[in-house]
């Protein structure tokens, strides 16, 4: 490696990891960039220099849209010039024109999303809600083992880690009262997510088969489904969250390529009973991602997005199984991230159980969710997705 | 009016309407329209006479989008030069130049929709479907008459007037059975709505009130809200409706500007108990819309969208109110209109009596939406949304 990058050693952006993300300074508008170590590669310079095989203008958009629509075996080419480049390049003022402390950087949304999906995919955060929320006894509903149950959500108010996120007011009733009260959310809440970008266009009408979903899968994020327990709970019955999440989502700035995630794949759980034949996947279609939450400098969570009892391949063959098409830039998010112990649930609502040992977020906390799999050279990090509590408006 | 316009007497489109669109020919791509008895204005080509007092290109676009962001005080101004233009334009080779038989264009999605909303706000549908699928007794549940409940729909599968729809698989749990089969819907249903798009963009973090909802409104679309009933009834607990809308929503082609509707301003129904302030609505906020449902070539129901219990004021209050944004061209939806009389309900589902009293649509089934408010030259209508069921995919 070439020693001038300076990649730190427990850094997220190692050379095997080369995230995407699309990153501004002070001279020069949203273009687009790799992490590696503390720095940014410039991917509109680079590209100026003749290193790819594809109209570069692409890289000079303020979203990787057009560069993920390339497609797979143009983008894995790309990413394969880009860790040569930074492998061999020797130290010079050419190659360090190229990369921009990342501390100089402003990060922007990786991409332009049309669509958002959430999925409900942990059991342990199904069977946790559900016994909090309906009859303890039944927690899992009927469907839940037979599709994995998902959602559309808001994309318009999907914001990059970073961005502040304002107290909700909102429609609640309070326990004993009979008429509602339109007040700030009491009951504001953190959920551990990951999400996956679409890397690819299908057709309507046309399903994509588990086996062929990895094609669909440009790469994943870091997602913090922001949720307001308490306005969401008056509202959601019988159409599904919206208000009590719609507020704000927020992601993780890097693109992390799957194919950068190769290395950290795993078996899923079993999955009884077993699972309709448009659902059925084999092999390591799960992932060992070691997830960790802070609310300010207390780590509240560690989770793992091996836990997922449905994987993406399922989520995108389910999704698309009545002949909905997906497109470029759509987000998948997977739902809260929750293991078994109850210090591996992705949500205060679990950890707190409901509010009953702890409370949830106060106006100042920051929350901080981070990512990685693998150690050293090999890590692959997702950096983190962070966003601080503002008082509700007056 | 210019008599070389030859628009016929009972038009939807008369030059008290004027609604936009997005049209193309064999000889030019996709660019703005309005339409004009049985012919478009091209705007686009209009737009190069020097007409219009603002930056042109935004007619030469596959969308209205840009066009609509000029904000109402553009839009406003550059439909009161149409209109004259049209009535004062002598007869001659130049003025034809500028329309097109509206029978040889390709009619296209009048804009890039970014989210896509939906609304359940006819207090007899939600009452009605309350009664088949929940309890007879307490039909309407705790929350419907506090908030306009809504949930986010999938914008991705929103098509164009005349895009055949294709009879949706999915997973279905038959009466009596333990297990989940994967089959074509058996329940495949219309649902009668009208949609309005956003003109305007609001910023994340910032409520729109009431007064100010209409200044976000452009205009209207008929919109088909096409259902697989089975495939809902399955999966829709607890999260929502989700594969068994997002197969395929339809909308009319032709967005009519909310000022050609003015004149059919009427009050809206009651509202009791009273709502929170943030949903206070005085005035006519409601409009007078015939709407008509026809099944090949029998009619199935007229309603009228006058009879919503929420308008389209408090829709936006309500879904902005927690901070959340809205931009240019997203869809908001109404729901299902339905009346009160057993032959205005809006969907099969309420007809049929859930499947009792006939059955949900056969493969080949053309199903055609008209709406129009007042008659003779002042009527505006909103032509037809249509779509035919292809069978599902073997």
């Amino acid at each position: 490696m070439s020693d001038w990058l300076r990649i730190p050693p427990d850094s997220d952006f190692t050379l095997a990891n080369l995230p995407y993300g699309i990153f501004s300074t002070d001279d020069r508008p949203p273009r687009a960039g790799v992490a590696v170590g503390e720095q940014i590669l410039d991917l509109a310079e680079l590209g100026n220099t003749g290193v790819f095989d594809f109209d570069v203008s692409v890289l000079n958009q303020p979203t990787l849209n057009a560069f993920v629509a390339l497609g797979k075996s143009v983008t894995s080419r790309a990413r394969t010039r880009v860790q040569s480049w930074l492998r061999m390049a020797p130290d010079g003022p050419i190659q360090r024109h190229h990369l921009v402390p990342m501390a100089e950087a402003t990060l922007h949304l990786p991409v332009r999303i049309g669509d958002y999906t959430d999925f409900y995919s942990s059991i342990e955060h199904a069977t946790n809600v559900g016994r909090m929320f309906r009859d303890p006894e039944k927690a899992l509903l009927p469907n839940w083992r037979h599709l994995p149950v998902g959602y559309h959500g808001r994309a318009s108010s999907i914001v990059v880690s970073g961005t502040p996120v304002r107290r909700p007011v909102g429609q609640l009733m309070p326990a004993e009262a009979n008429h509602p009260v339109f007040e700030p959310t009491r009951r504001l809440d953190f959920e551990l997510e990951m999400a996956f970008v679409v890397g690819k266009d299908s057709e309507l009408g046309r399903p994509i088969s588990v086996d062929e979903a990895e094609d669909y899968i440009f790469g994943m994020l870091l997602f913090n489904d922001w949720s307001a327990r308490d306005i969401q709970r008056w509202e959601y019955v019988p159409l599904g969250p919206f208000l009590g999440k719609s507020f704000a989502s927020s992601v993780s700035p890097w693109l992390v390529p799957l194919e950068a995630l190769g290395p950290f794949r795993v078996a899923g759980p079993e999955q009884t009973p077993g699972v309709l034949p448009y659902l059925q996947s084999t092999g390591k279609n799960n992932y060992d991602i070691d997830l960790e939450v802070k609310v300010n400098e207390e780590t509240v969570c560690r989770s793992n997005f091996r836990y997922m009892y449905w994987n993406m391949q399922q989520q995108l063959a389910h999704h698309t199984s009545n002949g909905c098409n997906v497109r470029v830039g759509d987000l998948m998010a997977s739902g809260t991230i929750s293991g078994q112990s109850p210090d591996s649930y992705g949500s205060l609502l679990e950890l707190t159980d409901n509010g009953t040992r702890g409370g949830f977020l106060r106006d100042g906390d920051t929350v901080t969710m981070t990512g990685h799999a693998g150690q050293g050279a090999e890590r692959v990090g997702f950096g983190s997705v962070t966003g601080r509590i503002l008082p509700a408006r007056r």
